[in-house]
């Protein structure tokens, strides 16, 4: 296989290293804005070096972010190359664009290192679907905020010292805000339904709320009730259809989900017949995301490609009732549903989860923790 | 695929009712001692029926223990017949005759179920060694212990009432000791050290001891102590070659393995790129481990065969220290090992692994176990 790299940072260096140690995965150019010589491969500023070499048949795409990526993904499936990214904007955005493109077009694609990172997860999902049903997919998907999450629940931190520790240790970005306000939970969350379910999720269905306000107060009512707040993306097939939604969660101390320590990832899957399983592992980082990328290569070149054909367009139903802790703001509303106060904050009756966060719009400086 | 299902019990009940639902599996024959009538296949007490039928192209043998099942594997084998099992004790018992029989005759032959019933556990280390290296591997792999050692430590039961309670829900057979004495993780934690490291370990060189003398003061004094004790199988790669041990082992509270509930299982493995990872399900029970013969059954379809390739024979090497809490038995050895009292147990200073173990075979009415 000869593979153009797009992207040369934490994961391209990390492919690039890997892909050394195999013979049959040759990087061959790699795309990078930096002046860089490599011993293997020819370096180019120009994505069309990449392109029009006809001797390259697979892209890796590590760029991140939605442009150029998702231009230059498009082009080299249009071009006739299988594409592999980690990218998991690019493919939750462009899902109803790029899984149909990528069926028509026959080339592979793959995404493995999208959703968790250096754990295998889309390839189970791809596995248990040979001869299962799954009704439930999801967990804790993002590492930035298992880590913040677990130093306030471990130590006692307030969210911004922690958060600040998060970014000084390269666990948080400057703008934190794809991983503390959920997107990159929600675009994994999305991403599994889709393969899961055979679906393409409307995104806008998908309600998402983050840690962000979250305090220390929060957490020591959380500790004194015996509950561990996680980040958790969660999508279920019932029989009113497919709920799915992204929020903090209180788990119970003593459940593995409450355990899960640093920047960790654990995601679930409930199949019909195999039960409820889960992958424990690291989320992100160089070695573990490239890890699964030169997988997916493998795969690619074994005539693998994508993990579920492109499925029928559905609006998540989050009529799903669950007990809510809101704290930092209150109405009329919110009043009529409290079933207990909690420290600062209150604990709501069962009210429906697309309720709760459509609530939270309308106050934005409150927290809420959905109680699982 | 024409399968020959040798057994119709707890599992083998789960491969029919799976594989029914699925057109290219078929079972056309059952071997099975009651008196039984099927719709879709033919139930004999004879083996050969099922040996001499040309049309059956694959075995499955789900009658568990050495004999009959390993006759019947391998005159299967050497027929020509791919053959599925979930019988652990039978891979690793006859692994060095099995797996180069295996390679000679060319037939394909999977035992996923067979660690970690229903955890695609065989299947992921598979995985990973196409592009990694793995040090280490093991976990908590036996959900007999680990019910049994959860109801001791979340209820504060005695190890008679805790294997009692598990008797009557049948997560205990009558017969304990292949689960509470250890052996079941004994051959889980040697087929997957052979898989994952490319050799055949010398059976002998890899110590177990069990759980049956632990009591309700153990517990109490490990969870004063912020311990939770679990039924650990290891094998690890390191600079002195492998070691390989199973041995009860005192884990942080706080660590995932230490919130594993109820009969589930946490297998883990350490890659040099992959990093730390694990695979968290349920290791028995019909419909999970019928899932993973299942599979098997579809990857035997597909051409895939063995996890690895026969390796080298090799003796493990226990020389690692490890600190251990023991109770029960006293001698100068252990008196001049003791770093500290705890309850009515003491703490040894890092003792080898091996000595330990030779040390328990004197003593067999002490209790031990390796702090994490």
């Amino acid at each position: 296989m000869n593979i153009g790299l797009l992207g040369f940072g934490t994961v391209g260096k990390g492919v690039y290293d890997i892909t050394a140690t195999h013979p049959d995965l040759q990087v061959t150019r790699v795309l990078c804005r930096r002046d860089l010589t490599l011993p293997d491969a020819q370096v180019t500023h120009d994505f069309y070096d990449i392109l029009n070499d006809e001797s390259i048949d697979t892209v890796v795409e590590v760029l991140g972010g939605l442009h150029p990526a998702w231009d230059y993904v498009k082009a080299a499936i249009l071009a006739g190359k299988n594409v592999v990214t980690a990218n998991k904007a690019l493919v939750n955005h462009f899902y109803d664009e790029l899984i149909p493109l990528v069926e028509q077009s026959g080339v592979k694609f793959r995404c493995t290192a999208a959703v968790g990172g250096g754990i295998g997860w889309l390839t189970e999902l791809e596995r248990v679907k040979r001869i299962d049903t799954l009704s439930k997919v999801g967990g804790i998907m993002n590492g930035t905020c298992n880590y913040i999450l677990d130093n306030m629940t471990t130590k006692g931190l307030d969210y911004g010292v922690a958060l600040k520790q998060a970014q000084e240790l390269g666990y948080a970005e400057a703008d934190p805000s794809a991983d503390v306000d959920g997107p990159d939970t929600w675009n994994k969350t999305i991403i599994s339904a889709n393969i899961a379910f055979d679906v393409s999720l409307d995104k806008t269905s998908v309600p998402v709320c983050g840690i962000r306000n979250i305090s220390a107060v929060d957490v020591a009512e959380f500790t004194k009730r015996g509950y561990v707040c996680k980040m958790i993306g969660t999508a279920e097939k019932g029989e009113h259809g497919i709920s799915a939604y992204v929020q903090p969660t209180l788990v119970p101390n003593g459940e593995p989900a409450a355990a899960v320590p640093m920047n960790y990832n654990l995601i679930s899957m409930v199949g019909s017949n195999s039960g409820p399983r889960s992958l424990f592992g690291q989320g992100a980082g160089r070695y573990p995301t490239a890890y699964n990328v030169v997988q997916d290569c493998v795969d690619v070149l074994n005539g693998v490609g994508f993990y579920a054909s492109y499925g029928q367009p559905v609006a998540a139903n989050n009529d799903v009732a669950l007990s809510y802790y809101v704290r930092g703001a209150s109405d009329a509303w919110l009043e009529g549903n409290v079933s207990e106060s909690w420290g600062e904050g209150v604990l709501t009756k069962p009210v429906a989860v697309a309720e709760m966060h459509a609530w939270l719009k309308q106050h934005p400086d409150a927290f809420i923790a959905a109680v699982n």
